[in-house]
C-alpha cells in the first residue's frame, strides 16, 4: 500500500507541477510526423474501428476524407472508409487530443501546449465553433470551407503571434477563469476572453491583412467554446508526463469515441479499459430531444482528468443550469462528490464561491470503486445522423466498468488478486 | 402613500428600461459645451470649494489645469487654484461621472454611453489603468503623458471602431459579466475583456497604424478595471431619467468628493443631502496602511444606485476578500441585505450563484431609514497625499444622515412632517 500511496503522490506531483504554455499553431503533420505517411486519421477515443463507429463519427471521417484530398467526394469516402483505405487511430497514441469526434489529419492545424516543466508538448485542432462544425459530425461545404480558413489563414497568424509572444501561460489563463464562471468544459467564455486579451496586440502587430485580422479577431472572439481546445491541449500536455508511474492507481485518460468510454491508468501502462459508452442527461435545444441524441464522445474528459469540467462544477454555477444539473446553488455538490474520488486538490486552481478550495485532482480507481461514484462530466450532446451537430448539453458519468476492469487488472499486476 | 409607491414604481421601471449603449469616445467640451467657457473643472462628487477639497483632488485639480495648459506647472496650478482661477462644479450637473477624483475638462476624452431608451447620454473619461494615475490624484509627467496618449491615439480609434460598430450593447455586457465574478465596481475583468472582444474587430478594421493599434490592444487588455468607466457612464445614462419623479423616494445618485457624501433623491430634485465621508474598511496593498487613506471619494457609487457593485457582491465571491468584506462564500450576505433597502431587482441582470436573483434595484430612502442599514459601496482606496495613488480596496457605508436629511425634507415636502 504504501508505495501505491507513493506512486499516486508522484504522479500527483507531476500533473500539478505541469506548466503548459501555448506556444504555436502547427500543421498536424509537423507536430505528428506519422501522420505524413498512409491515409492516417486520428479520432476521438479509445481505438475503434469503421463498422462501429458512430453516425457523427463516421460523417465527421467522410469530411476530413474529401478536405484531406483523399476523396471526391462524401459518398465517395464512405465508400472507402468501409473497403479500409483509412488508417484509423486515438488521438491520445499520439500526444493529441480533439473535441466529439476529434478528426486530425495532416493538413489539419493544431495549437501546442508546451508543458515547460516537463518539456513534452500536447496538440489540438483549433474549435471551429458552433452550428454545423466537424467536431459534432458536420462534413457539408460550409464545414470544409471554415476548415480551409482554419489551415490557410487564422492558423498561420496565431502562430506568428504566439511566436512573437513568446508563449500564452495557460495555468495562469485557467486559475483565473475558474473565479470568472468557466469550468473549462462546458464554459469557456472567460477563458475565450482572457486568451483574446493576451493574443490581440500579438496579432495586431504580425498581421500583414486588415482583413484577416478583423476577421480573426471576430471568428475569436465570437466564440464562447474557443479556450476549449486550448484547455484540451494543456489537459494533454498535463497527463502525459504522470502516464507509466509504477504502482499508481491515478486515472491518465478519460475519452470516448461515441461508442466506447475509455481510461488509462498511470501503473498500468497505456492499456484502454473500455465499456459502453453511457446517454449524457441535460438539456436539448429546442427541436430536439434524447431520441436525437449521439451516446457521449470526445477526448474533451481530459479536462476532467485534471480536476476541471464536471469537477469544478462549483466554480461554475451558471454552467449547472445549461446542462441539465439542477439548481446553480447546487453546483458545488458536483465539486466536493468528485474531491472523494480524487487523491488531492490543485492549490493552484482554486474556487472562490467555495472558499478558494482548490479542484480536485488526481482521480484513484480504488476511491471511485470503493465509494461507488463515478467521474462527472460535463459535455455536449452530438445529433446521432452525421452532419447535423450539437443538440445540446447534459451530464454523464464515466462507466463503472472501466474502473472495475482497470482496478481487477492492477490488483492482478500487484500480485494481490 | 399610493402615490409614492407609484412614483417609485415609475422610477424602477425608467432604470429597468434604461439601455444603455457605448457608441463613441468624443472630446469632453463636444459633449459637455459649458467646458469651452471659463476654466471650468468638473470633479466627482457633490459641490466643494477648494479649500474643503482632499489632497488628491487638489492634487488632479494641479495636473488638469498643467494638462490643459492653464497652468505652468504644478505649483502654478495650485496658486492659481487657491487664487480662484478655476471654475469647480461635480460631474453630475452636466451628464457626465468621474472615478475617484473624477476629473473632466475640455481636452479629456470621455466615452458616451447614450441611453436607447430615454434619449438621454451620460459621459465618462477613459480608465487610466493602475499605479500612479489622476484618478488617485497622480499629476506627474508619466499620468499627464498618459492623458495625451488617451486624447490624441487611443480615443480616435475607439471613436471609429464604436462608429463602424454601431454601438455596443451595455445592459448585456453586464448582464454576462454578473455570471463571470464582477460586480462592476472592483472587480470588471469579465466585462474588460467581453468589451474588447466585441471592439477588437473594428479597431482592426479601422486602424491605419500597427503601432497605434498593437498599443491600443495591449492597453485596453492589460487593464482589468477599463470596463469600470463604461460601467459608470452606463449607470449615469440609466439613473437621469428617473430624476425629478415627484413623490419618489428613489435614490438617482451617490457619490463622494473625498470630503462629503451626497445623495440626490428623485422626487427631491437636484437637491444633494451630503455629510462627511466615511473611511473605507478594507485591505492595504504592501507598504500602507489606514494612516495613508483618504476618505471615500468618486462618482463611481453610480454603479451601486444602479444594483451594481456592493449591492451586487454576491454575484463576485472573489472580489470579497479583495475588498477585505469577508469569506467569499459570504458575498451574498451583502446582496440580501442590499435587497432590504431596494425597491425592486433587476430580472435582467442576475446572479447564478444565488439561483438567479436579480441585483437590488431602486435604493429607497424609507427603507435605508426605517431598516436602519445604509448603502454598501466596494471602492478603492487613495493615498491622502496628491501624486501617489491607489493603496488599496475596501468597503464603505453611505452616511446615515444623507438618507435621514433627505427624508426629513421629502417629509417637509410632502407635507407629512
Amino acid at each position: 500500500m504504501e508505495c501505491i500511496e507513493q506512486a499516486n503522490q508522484r504522479a500527483v506531483d507531476t500533473m500539478l507541477a505541469g506548466d503548459p504554455v501555448l506556444v504555436d499553431v502547427i500543421p498536424a503533420v509537423d507536430a505528428i510526423p506519422e501522420l505524413a505517411e498512409d491515409k492516417l486519421i486520428l479520432h476521438a477515443g479509445p481505438p475503434i474501428e469503421w463498422e462501429r463507429m458512430c453516425g457523427p463519427m463516421q460523417g465527421a471521417i467522410a469530411g476530413i476524407a474529401v478536405f484531406e484530398g483523399w476523396a471526391q467526394n462524401l459518398n465517395d469516402a464512405m465508400s472507402q472508409a468501409a473497403a479500409g483505405a483509412f488508417n484509423f487511430q486515438p488521438n491520445h497514441h499520439y500526444n493529441a487530443v480533439g473535441p466529439m469526434t476529434g478528426m486530425t489529419t495532416r493538413s489539419v492545424p493544431v495549437m501546442v501546449a508546451l508543458n515547460r516543466s516537463s518539456g513534452n508538448s500536447a496538440y489540438c485542432a483549433i474549435n471551429e465553433g458552433l452550428g454545423k462544425v466537424m467536431r459534432f459530425g458536420g462534413n457539408d461545404e460550409s464545414v470544409l470551407k471554415r476548415l480551409h480558413w482554419l489551415k490557410d489563414s487564422l492558423a498561420p497568424l496565431m502562430s506568428d503571434a504566439l511566436k512573437l509572444s513568446g508563449g500564452i501561460n495557460l495555468k495562469n489563463i485557467v486559475a483565473r477563469g475558474l473565479t470568472m464562471g468557466d469550468e473549462m468544459h462546458q464554459r469557456n467564455v472567460a477563458c475565450s476572453g482572457l486568451l483574446l486579451r493576451e493574443l490581440s496586440p500579438y496579432m495586431a502587430a504580425v498581421s500583414t491583412s486588415k482583413e484577416l485580422l478583423t476577421g480573426s479577431l471576430k471568428f475569436m472572439g465570437g466564440n464562447d467554446q474557443f479556450f476549449l481546445n486550448v484547455g484540451m491541449a494543456a489537459g494533454k500536455a498535463i497527463m502525459d508526463p504522470a502516464r507509466n508511474i509504477e504502482h499508481s492507481t491515478i486515472v491518465t485518460a478519460m475519452s470516448r469515441n461515441g461508442t466506447d468510454f475509455g481510461i488509462r491508468v498511470s501503473g498500468l501502462g497505456d492499456t484502454w479499459f473500455t465499456a459502453p459508452v453511457e446517454m449524457p442527461e441535460g438539456l436539448y435545444f429546442p427541436g430536439y430531444s434524447e431520441d436525437d441524441a449521439n451516446p457521449d464522445m470526445g477526448d474533451s474528459t481530459i479536462v476532467e482528468t485534471i480536476g476541471l469540467g464536471g469537477f469544478a462544477m462549483g466554480a461554475s454555477p451558471a454552467v449547472a443550469g445549461f446542462v441539465g444539473a439542477g439548481a446553480a446553488s447546487d453546483a458545488a455538490i458536483f465539486t466536493k462528490d468528485m474531491s472523494e474520488i480524487c487523491y488531492s486538490q490543485n492549490p493552484e486552481w482554486t474556487i472562490p464561491a467555495m472558499d478558494y478550495i482548490g479542484v480536485p485532482t488526481g482521480i484513484d480507481i480504488r476511491r471511485v470503486v470503493e465509494i461507488g461514484v463515478t467521474p462527472t462530466i460535463n459535455t455536449g450532446i452530438a445529433h446521432k445522423k452525421p452532419g447535423i451537430g450539437q443538440v445540446g448539453a447534459g451530464v454523464v458519468r464515466a462507466p463503472m466498468q472501466c474502473f472495475t476492469d482497470a482496478l481487477h487488472a492492477f490488483a492482478d499486476q500487484e500480485g494481490v488478486s
